[in-house]
């Protein structure tokens, strides 16, 4: 993580000149986000972010991305909030790259996340999904489940060597749980990549949800399945069934679960650890490397599918 | 730059157990600093910089670091000021690296000064060396005039690749800029390395010294040659005389210059200059290469040596 295109005092005046934010006050490179550049920016205005998107964000996505932070934010739910230009735009260009204001938010990631805090998470995305509703622009998923087997074929020749026999068990899962994917459950704005690194915390208060660019239009349980990999597993592989049924009550005491999505969660589950598998594994032998980009491991995520692929029903997420 | 150890949730927790800080309010790697991890850490009972030290800076001279920038705070000088722990310790240890919390400033870095900022740079500098003047600790200069040619003869065999004659041209001017190096002029704790990314402003005012860990014993004025390399040469490389003027008439006003520093100022610049170049050309050659370093041209400072070895006296800098 680190600041990718540098951005000095003049090249800031010069995007600041569209903004009513007074006097800059203090204006630092920040390492968080893996593929965009981030500064945090204080003003006599107030405190924000600037990030330019560097590479992978399709810059025909951002007003999806910027207008959802706004519409959600508008409703109570603690996102950053775009920053209108003087004519009204939340996007800009600096430095040759497309580039936004939002609002600082408060907080700290957790990195050993406790019940409580699940809880909070699955409270939050609820609201997430509520005050998305309405929201007016759409989006598709591209990492969905008829994009996992070209995911995988990406690695065909590569996948045997991390892990013999890799391609053809990864191969046999994904056809077999697209196979199973459900139909006919609720659908609306998913956030679709709500790592504890993408959430903020004051005490075990959530005070921000961070990093929109994987949000679309999919199945709303399926962002409560992305939530159980990302939060629920211990360092050692195990899965916390305490955790799980502290997100899910978080969840389902804004927004209940019918019992299709009950049902479903378990091919939900694996759905959303094969898809963070396969992106890990095209990464691993695609992805840029280099000092401050470590690849992630994909077999923790297999693990994680493995897991999920043997639930038996609701009850093995404390349901 | 970049952060090269992550400090998560529960390491800072740890780490901050030997404070008296409050409940922490928000936590961000910032992309400051060559050789070190930053992160702005901001808790209730106010915002600070943590600094986990990572190479380069001898673990060994951190007293002296920190200690310098405790004296000179608490003289009016802002520069950040080490936050002690309980046990009265500036320096703790953080991810099995030394670490010091100081407190953060405000201001941001110019990018292109004017004689304003110059001004206002030479009366910093001299504020710098007067608070210094009592500090009890010492520490001598690594990169003075008798490590010059050590330096260079660690690129006794690249040097030409970069530009033919570059060795001969340099020993050269080391060789003569040694010898004529002056003696008898006033000394103390210098910055020795007082660069634009290492001043803060708010608007035309100094807000913030940073960055002290080249600070030594030496030459005052040396410390005024450094200055004026680095604040008044013009991109396309010509001296800016007003911006010299500038800085030389803010430091003068809080400390005058004698007559023989004056005197001394085409030579301590010339050294100056030749200490940049020679620093430049060993990571040049034998520095750490990555996308987030990239070395920088040796031979700008060259150009401004050449400049330095024809003044012909202090009427050259705007005396």
């Amino acid at each position: 993580m680190a600041v990718y295109t540098e951005v000095d005092d003049q090249d800031l005046a010069g995007f600041l000149e569209d903004y009513d934010l007074g006097t800059v006050q203090a204006f630092k490179g920040i390492a968080e986000g893996v593929e965009n550049s981030n500064y945090v920016l204080e003003t006599t205005a107030g405190r924000y972010i600037l990030t330019l998107y560097e590479r992978r964000v399709n810059t025909a996505d951002l007003p999806f991305f910027l207008g959802l932070l706004d519409h959600v934010a508008t409703r109570g739910v603690r996102v950053p909030q775009p920053v209108h230009r003087r004519d009204g735009a939340v996007l800009g260009t600096l430095k040759e790259r497309a580039a936004a204001l939002v609002t600082f938010l408060p907080g700290i990631s957790i990195s050993r996340p406790t019940p409580t805090h699940c809880h909070a998470v699955g409270e939050a995305l609820a609201h997430l999904h509520a005050a998305a509703g309405d929201f007016g622009l759409n989006r598709a998923n591209s990492l969905g489940p008829r994009d996992w087997l070209p995911m995988l074929q990406t690695c065909t020749d590569e996948a045997d060597t991390l892990r013999e026999g890799l391609y053809h068990e990864l191969a046999t899962m994904v056809t077999d749980t697209v196979a199973a994917w459900p139909t006919g459950l609720p659908e609306g704005i998913i956030h679709a990549d709500l790592f504890p690194d993408n959430v903020f915390f004051q005490g075990a208060l959530v005070s921000g949800l961070i990093d929109p660019y994987f949000a679309c239009h999919d199945l709303l349980a399926y962002d409560i399945a992305v939530c159980l990999n990302a939060w629920c597993f211990e360092r050692d592989g195990a899965f916390n069934v305490t955790r799980a049924r502290h997100l899910l009550r978080g969840y389902s005491g804004v927004r209940s679960l019918d019992e299709a999505e009950r049902e479903a969660l378990p091919v939900l589950c694996t759905g959303a650890a094969l898809r963070f598998t396969l992106t890990r594994l095209h990464d691993w032998f695609h992805g840029a490397r280099g000092p401050f980009v470590r690849p992630k491991d994909p077999l923790e995520f297999l693990a994680y599918a493995r897991f999920h692929a043997s639930a038996q029903g609701p009850g093995d997420y404390g349901l």
